[in-house]
């Protein structure tokens, strides 16, 4: 590319799949000069960087964070209040950061509580792009390409910093999308966290049959698309199943009655609501499926 | 082919994905001489009549069954019990039939009643090979390949009958495996007809909602594949969870109970319950995942 990139030097924290990403997407695009990753295993950044996702393993956080153009926070939500602790006293004037944190609201109040009058540095993020294999080996400059990332501007940030932050994730290819913090954690709380939880449950409760093999050799197709989020990270889940609780025991409860007023019409053999709830269920999934071919 | 088909004359009870693609698997082989079709919509026997899955429409279900070699019984399972009444006073001495239920209790206590001593002639089996796209316009030839078939065959069923109907569904390319129909039943609640269930139950809160847009919006990869099955046939499955309601009420239980306990846990947050039945959730998904590449 002839023109210089937008940014100079990316701080990655958590070089997993979404982390890595993001530096693969701005390298692709031509649009950082220099990667610096730090994370919890020396083994997965050296990975990082003989893939070449990073330019150089970070040792001291703060040094780091100086004279960074960008910052972006890739970790599990649980160890963010950590990090920003740590790199707020070192935040440079002009750096700007990020996130990639599945939470927004227990993010927001952990920068708020660290960051203080920094927190107009902080343009909060959520791209939707998860999927049942993390780590680096999954990262791929096109993971964002035409999905939707979701930004929740605070208050407290500059029309210029959401722009710059909007424009990194826009190299990457995501198409952005505003909610509020609070809005963002109850949708996704409803379509993604909970049926997470009810297809780790329906997998644990097997799982744990003394004659579970059985009934494993018997699932078929269904089970299988059912089941595949059951695959995914439990620490990265035990997270955001800890930060977005209330939203998520809102939706629990509010399934845990779906499920009540379904027990209660096959005790009693009441195929007419069954058949009713069925084909809602159905010409709701039909027309989000033919309106979604990319998502 | 230069040997003789197996079986002369195939009548068809219901000429949709799994009935139609019966016929079409046999015909494929050279193992059978001529198919006759039956079903409740004129429109899709003739549809079926123009792909040459079948080779006639039927008229008279008694006459038809005198002299038919195989008899495949491939409705939902609800209309089973009407169809065994109709064509028991008719049927024939070497005639043996069998069905594609995904339910065996109700259908052997349907065939005990209708058929009487010709008990002996039915042969119950269990394709499995489910999908979202029922109908005759998705059956094809190859449905059954490397795909199970449950058989639970009755302590009525000379060995002779059992092979013959054993051999019909190797012809299709399944499979067979032999459980009792109470087995079967509760297998099949855990594996296929709660997580069915629990689809719809989802899909369904969120459509009923007044700004379900906004939910479905956000939506991505994991609810896609997790709400896949919502889109299954609503009276099929109504069947199926009347039809093996004893074993869904119980395995519909458990869920929701394991649920109560997520709940807890998700209340107190407490981490590491939830930590350990992701983890263990998440071993048993993908050493079953990579068990089953042909699931």
């Amino acid at each position: 590319m002839s023109s210089s990139p937008e940014f100079g030097k990316l701080v990655v924290f958590g070089v997993g799949l979404i982390g890595g990403s993001f530096a693969l997407a701005l390298k692709a695009a031509g649009q950082v000069e220099e990667v610096v990753g730090f994370g919890r295993s020396l083994s997965t950044l050296t990975q990082a960087l003989n893939r070449g996702v990073i330019d150089r393993i970070g040792v001291n956080p703060g040094q780091e964070t100086l004279d960074a153009d960008l910052v972006l926070i890739a970790t599990p939500v649980g160890q963010m209040p950590e990090i920003l602790a740590r790199i707020a006293p070192y935040l440079g004037t002009d750096t700007i950061v990020t996130d990639g944190g599945s939470t927004k609201s227990d993010v927001v109040a952990a920068v708020r509580e660290h960051f203080g009058v920094r927190t107009r540095q902080f343009v909060p993020a959520h791209p939707i792009a998860g999927a049942e294999n993390s780590g680096v080996a999954a990262a791929r400059a096109d993971l964002f390409q035409h999905k939707k990332v979701v930004f929740t501007p605070l208050p407290e940030n500059p029309v210029l910093n959401v722009a710059r932050v909007r424009s990194a994730w826009e190299w990457c290819g995501g198409e952005i999308f505003e909610l509020t913090p609070e809005e963002h954690d109850r949708v996704f709380a409803a379509v993604s966290h909970l049926p997470h939880l009810l297809a780790f449950a329906l997998v644990h409760e097997l799982a744990v049959r003394e004659n579970s093999e059985l009934y494993f050799n018997f699932a078929a197709s269904g089970f299988r698309d059912f089941t595949r989020i059951a695959a995914s990270h439990p620490e990265m889940w035990r997270d955001i199943c800890l930060a977005n609780r209330a939203a998520l025991l809102v939706e629990l409860e509010r399934y845990q009655e779906q499920l009540g007023g379904l027990h209660d019409a096959l005790s009693s053999g009441d195929g007419e609501v069954l058949e009713k709830i069925f084909d809602v269920a159905r010409g709701a999934r039909r027309a989000w499926g033919t309106g979604k071919s990319s998502a």
